[in-house]
């Protein structure tokens, strides 16, 4: 198993970098910062893109297209939204370009400089609620539910691959409700739905919970997020949805006529996922053979490998392996047959063992004259010999074996990996060891928050929404705390 | 059937704008020059963009990202592309935004000025190239067949929705191969998808061509295009295919050993289609009434509208309309039941009209007792009375016929609206008279196509690929020519 791929073991960060490159999931291009989605990346990454566009769909929602450019004064109209979001950005300030005077090196025309500039969107609240101004008078035009896919653009000093970058690609989610219920609604339905999305088809356990305020998205009364654990024992935040209240209408004058003939101002909601999933996806199942995927998300579920001598075996093996994709194509399950001569066996098992394909069927001329085949599952490396009678319904189970398993072992590494603590000691002495989720006491204020980041490092994650809520004292101060929240490292 | 749409006898132009913004497909932002597209519309373009997307993918093609931004150095390595591309853009000089002194204004942190400045794509060719080079060693590597669907940006001063816009949304095609055979027959490939595409789902004929070299994309060798003919006799390119030779591979360096070893430059496409396609739709099919879409693209294919005065009639009229619906939905038909009663049955059958839904069924308490709908179909807003039992069927033929007849009056259309002349004078005349296609012989120079266009604003669409080929001579210089060539005064 020649992958040289570092251990987790031994650079867990140089594992996951190796291992996205050699996956070919994506790598650094020539920009700063910026990264090229390979066409592998870019397929699981289509998979959740569709999985989550048709949940958003059965929900209610539209996508619909906003600009890539913001006016630079539209993010000082709510206040606490452009410290938050105006200051690392990629700022236009010209239009053109021109050949210097040598006729040899092109350059910025100064006479081509904008009146005002035109910031790069970090994200779209105000260009949309710009928009929504001209599209609701009244209680009849609402709710917009309406949902965008787009690039956005934050300056990041420090990138990695998925996990940060300047350019990354999301959904964003951008709703308005006439009353103040029906957004928290929606805020909320968004989180379940994220969680249901992340957890079905990632295989991602997720904890759902409220940020802190000091957590919250800039311009948001209330941040509703997921929250995964990785291999590592660090926390990633998978999404977040946003109560926005009426801050964004009051910033852009959105007002609607209520029944009664009243005007209020529009109620706000935003919600967002990023290709950062992808980080996700690849931290929480992969191993030191590479990734390991589950099978909804896989863009290919099975992968057949012929193992062959001569031009005979070759075509023997080649019609099981034929029947076998047309048997399994039937069922909706999405089958390979690398039959390509420029490959060994040898290179191609290693191949798909990198690139994390859920299932690997193998097929020689031993096979052919036993009539079975060998089955390797990516999850567990075992492989077994099935009849070829009962090939297809042993992949078929496979897929639902293979997709439960990775949820569950996931999911049994986060309970191994989440420890509740009583005092500050513990705390530390925790995250300094195995690390993972800690829960403990904390008395609610942004100055005792803000001491634990500073001495740990650890954030609060979120409060969870769980039934958990047993009060006790904080384990800094000793005040009083309603209930546990949820402490980690993060990403 | 007050809807307030400029006639396009009135002026087209006109009609145009009013009828994308009043059918809700997209409107101009608060940013010069770029639109937001609206559900309705980005529901439309989500079609074209899933058929077009199947058929790239069936033809082999796998979609992967490249960044939003070009270091504008890579603009100046391929000679004719930079004076193509590099001049009306958008630059981003700086990263980071600043409160000023007084703690109120935003303004450019001048620090943060970047070394480079950043070009955002108008265009992915060269950093795609500069991408190729990394992943391009051997004839193992070839081909490479990737598509991107991204926004691109072109500063463009005068705009107009869909049809020209500083920001726009569209596919870019890139492809990687070992001989200039295999590179050609794939630009050839894409020009016909593009036509099957825009023919089958848009309705819409093509002429299929060649640019001349003056019309052709900067850096191609040979650009394909599509040309259909708008109904004010205006031209409209819908898309082109390049074959870029070895120029992008010369400019970035990405050679390949082939199988004896030797090294050569990989040769090269590129192909496109955009939220263009849009204006083509709405401009080849529209009327006074407002968007008329083919079926094969239209969101909601069927609506159902019920008319009663009182809840009795409402429950009565309810109950079939969801058993059709049901029925049709079954069928893979895409069906709305409006049943709002915030709205009039008026206002609603306005509304679709309008907004170009293909079958309108109305439903009333007299159908009920009869046993009848009302169905009407937006292309020739015939109406007629069918009996319940074979709403289903006849709904079906319907899809088909509307989608067909589209495409016949689109044909028809351009068929008594192309003219072939024999005489400079005949083609002014024409031009300035009935305008549309003109078919004309040109010596195949560029200074007489420049005259042409500066004297009669009408432009060589392209030399088509059909039989057509009798020779003659020019009509303006009375040199040889080998055969007509397609003008017309273009979008």
């Amino acid at each position: 198993m020649a992958k040289n791929l570092t251990t987790r073991e031994e650079d867990y960060s140089k594992w996951y970098n190796e291992l996205v490159l050699k996956a070919d999931l994506a790598e650094m291009s020539g920009v700063r910062g910026c990264m090229v989605i390979k066409p592998y990346g870019f397929a699981i990454w289509e998979k959740m893109q569709a999985e989550l566009d048709r949940m958003f769909k059965e929900t209610g929602h539209q996508n619909a297209y906003f600009p890539l450019f913001i006016p630079k004064s539209y993010f000082s109209r709510e206040a606490s939204h452009v410290d938050g979001f105006a200051k690392e950005c990629a700022v236009v300030t010209h239009y053109r370009l021109k050949t210097d005077e040598s006729g040899k090196e092109i350059v910025v025309d100064p006479e081509a400089k904008l009146e005002e500039e035109l910031i790069v969107r970090p994200t779209s609240e105000t260009i949309i609620w710009d928009t929504y101004r001209k599209w609701i008078q009244s209680y009849r035009d609402l709710p917009i539910l309406v949902n965008q896919w787009a690039n956005v653009v934050r300056w990041e000093m420090r990138t990695r691959l998925f996990l940060r970058t300047t350019e990354f690609l999301w959904q964003e989610g951008h709703t308005a409700h006439a009353t103040e219920d029906e957004a928290i609604a929606e805020a909320e339905q968004m989180m379940n739905i994220y969680a249901e999305f992340v957890e079905n088809y990632m295989a991602v356990p997720v904890i759902k919970g409220l940020k802190t305020e000091s957590e919250r998205f800039a311009g948001a009364l209330e941040t509703y997020c997921i929250e995964a654990l990785m291999q590592d024992g660090k926390a990633l935040q998978a999404g977040t949805s946003h109560f926005l209240g009426q801050n964004f209408a009051k910033a852009f004058d959105v007002k609607f006529a209520d029944k009664d003939g009243g005007l209020d101002y529009v109620w706000a909601t935003s919600w967002g996922v990023s290709t950062r999933l992808m980080g996700a996806l690849v931290m929480t199942h992969s191993d030191d053979n590479g990734l390991v995927l589950p099978p909804n998300l896989a863009p290919d579920q099975v992968v057949i490998v012929p193992i062959y001598r001569n031009e005979e075996q070759f075509a023997a093996v080649s019609e099981i392996a034929n029947n076998l994709m047309k048997e399994l194509k039937a069922k909706g399950i999405r089958v390979k047959f690398d039959n390509r001569d420029t490959h060994k066996p040898g290179w191609k098992f290693n191949e798909y063992e990198l690139k994390g394909v859920p299932v690997r069927v193998g097929i020689g001329p031993k096979d052919v004259e036993k009539g079975t085949v060998e089955i390797a599952r990516r999850d567990t490396l075992e492989k077994e010999f099935v009849a070829n009678e009962q090939v297809v319904s042993k992949i078929e189970s496979l897929m639902q074996e293979i997709q439960e398993n990775l949820y569950k072992r996931a999911f049994k590494f986060r309970q191994e990996n989440t420890t509740e603590v009583e005092t500050y000691d513990e705390f530390k002495e925790v995250l300094d060891g195995k690390g993972g989720f800690v829960l403990a006491h904390w008395d609610g204020t942004a100055a005792t928050e803000e001491r634990i980041k500073n001495e740990t490092k650890a954030t609060i994650r979120c409060i969870p929404l769980d039934d958990n809520v047993e009060a006790g004292s904080c384990m800094v101060t000793g005040d009083p705390s309603p209930r546990k929240v949820l402490f980690a490292r993060a990403y």
